[in-house]
């Protein structure tokens, strides 16, 4: 773990901006001619220090895989957006049948959603690649713990809502190569009674991040009082969730708003297509999180854990931003994480597979 | 105000819950045969009391007009649904604009978006109601005071949403009569970037509630602890807003989940249709509230104040409910409230136009 940096492996503050003219600029030069003078722009400072709030110009280590290894970017991002569009099928009958209003009921159904979306989609995969690792949300891990691969799936990510009739809700299938993410899908079910409708992303390793088709950007929002964000609250209800309640007050109060939605995939999702600038949550499993911060990284966001250190999906922390508003975010996020660290707050790495090898 | 009940405006805790039948019953009896012996069920025991988490049988008076007034319901209906949905149209075009990412182009924008739809929403009824007093959100009060009908217009409820095209927000056209909710419609907007769409509510006193025509209810869920709630944050930080984040978090605690969206009229829209069970909010204002109240009320919920008191638009509070988990809710919302008002935070009537005639 740690904040080793690879050179190889870096993310600016603000990749893959589009060019849009900044009225405070004394002509109509793009921004990003100011702001990236070379891809990889560490220790370049210049006048990118003037628009930015992050005058540093730290950088944060990509958390993706290099690439998606022997398996070709298309072959293996066909697999996943099948995997998790078909999962995603049988969840949309379940939101359509008329609702039991016994919560027994409703839970039993939940459950039984959960069971039949995670085989669905195990069987696409299975189908496919048949040595590959699998951990599932409901069927735990499977499959040869030699395989560089290991599929990440959350068969319903968002259950209460989901339960509810509450948008939004998603299944999400995240697949890393030697332990980082190389390939993502997230389906999201939105609208809700009367208008249910899916929204798809997808994402691989180098590859961009798409919505429907359609290549997707984080925000240029720049400063935290612009900002929108949102964050989660775990079932557990200990210091961490005490901590979490504290950064939703205070961002609550310095911010556009907090929203509080409650599906991880589909709140990184959001801050990938650019209509949040960030997400944090603690005690995320990797199944709620392999699709997601692909997604984040590959529309040009940034993702560390909430103490800044480097990211791994079996990390039990997890901050992603447009990149812009990350320092500044850190600030208070980071000390608060800190301070249960001191606590003896335990955030080792879970759920990761024994012998499964990972890139460092 | 008081606690006063008018024996002809009363509404039980459990109105119009249809037929369900209940796995716990020994036979198939719908349970609303044993839940309400009459339509007005005020000290009605028996047994259902024990199918109820409020076994005091307290009801809480009706906010909803006793009727339409001298306009047909139907008529009025038709003016208020047709007033949402012609704003609606305004900004649905809005949304489907290219967005400037620049947060003073984005200001603008909303301004323009909320002034164009409040504009069409006014050009509808005036050209119907050429005498009716009208209290909009941007352009304050028109029109005669001494109508009868006091039309509440919020052309974009949720504009911090709006700007960042996050789901959701909505056009809100609710109408008084003599002071109180007699027609409503909210136009949600729904989905977000490549899937937006809308949903419409509408609601006439003692005619129901309707989502894209069909006939909605609030849910049965008769426990806190299986409910999804909702509520907001206003934008002035002060005593209100800190006892709204300590409320969040104690039912955080204890619930399902405490969602935070943004847009108030989508909220109580939630309600209304049976997918979170409840919502309050310090400080909203008549626009925020006349349609939404109005709503819950005929899907079968309740509404009153933050602390348990009759409720007018013109309150500083709300608090809307399946009526169900009513009364466990103000035993922690209730109280809280109550020690806002011994700290002398103002809680009397606002934007009630001079010389405009409610009944009690």
């Amino acid at each position: 773990m740690g904040r080793a940096v690879l050179s190889s492996s870096l993310v600016s503050l603000r990749p893959r901006i589009p060019a849009v003219p900044n009225p405070f600029l004394p002509n109509s030069m793009p921004n990003n001619a100011l702001r990236f003078p070379s891809k990889i722009s560490r220790g370049s400072r210049t006048r990118a220090a003037a628009v930015s709030e992050s005058p540093t110009g730290r950088l944060f280590p990509r958390v993706a895989a290099e690439s998606t290894g022997p398996i070709p970017a298309a072959e293996l991002l066909k697999v996943v957006e099948t995997a998790a569009r078909t999962g995603a099928e049988v969840v949309m009958e379940a939101v359509n049948k008329p609702r039991n209003i016994n919560y027994k009921g409703i839970t039993d159904l939940v459950t039984d959603t959960d069971k039949l979306s995670e085989s669905v989609i195990l069987e696409v995969v299975k189908k496919n690649f048949k040595d590959h690792l699998i951990l599932g949300e409901e069927g735990g891990l499977i499959g040869d713990s030699l395989s560089e691969y290991l599929w990440c799936i959350d068969p319903l990510d968002g259950t209460t809502n989901f339960a509810h009739g509450y948008p939004s809700f998603a299944v999400s299938v995240g697949v890393l190569f030697r332990g980082k993410p190389a390939a993502a899908s997230v389906v999201e079910f939105v609208g809700g009674p009367m208008c249910w409708n899916t929204r798809t992303f997808c994402a691989s390793s180098g590859g961009g991040a798409f919505c429907n088709g359609q290549k997707i950007h984080v925000s240029q929002t720049d400063q935290v009082e612009r900002s929108l964000l949102v964050t989660g609250f775990g079932y557990e209800h200990d210091d961490a969730w005490a901590t979490n309640i504290n950064l939703f007050k205070e961002f609550t109060d310095i911010s556009r708003g907090v929203r509080r939605l409650g599906a991880a995939a589909v709140d990184m999702s959001h801050v990938a297509l650019g209509i949040v600038e960030a997400y944090w949550e603690y005690r995320l499993k990797p199944w709620d999180m392999a699709a997601g911060v692909l997604m984040v990284e590959e529309a040009g966001g940034v993702v560390t854990r909430m103490d800044g250190g480097k990211f791994t999906v079996f990390d039990r922390s997890v901050l992603v931003s447009n990149g812009i508003v990350h320092e500044k975010l850190l600030e208070r996020i980071g000390p608060a994480t800190e301070e249960l660290k001191k606590k003896g707050i335990d955030f080792s790495l879970w759920f990761k597979p024994e012998n499964y090898s990972t890139d460092s």
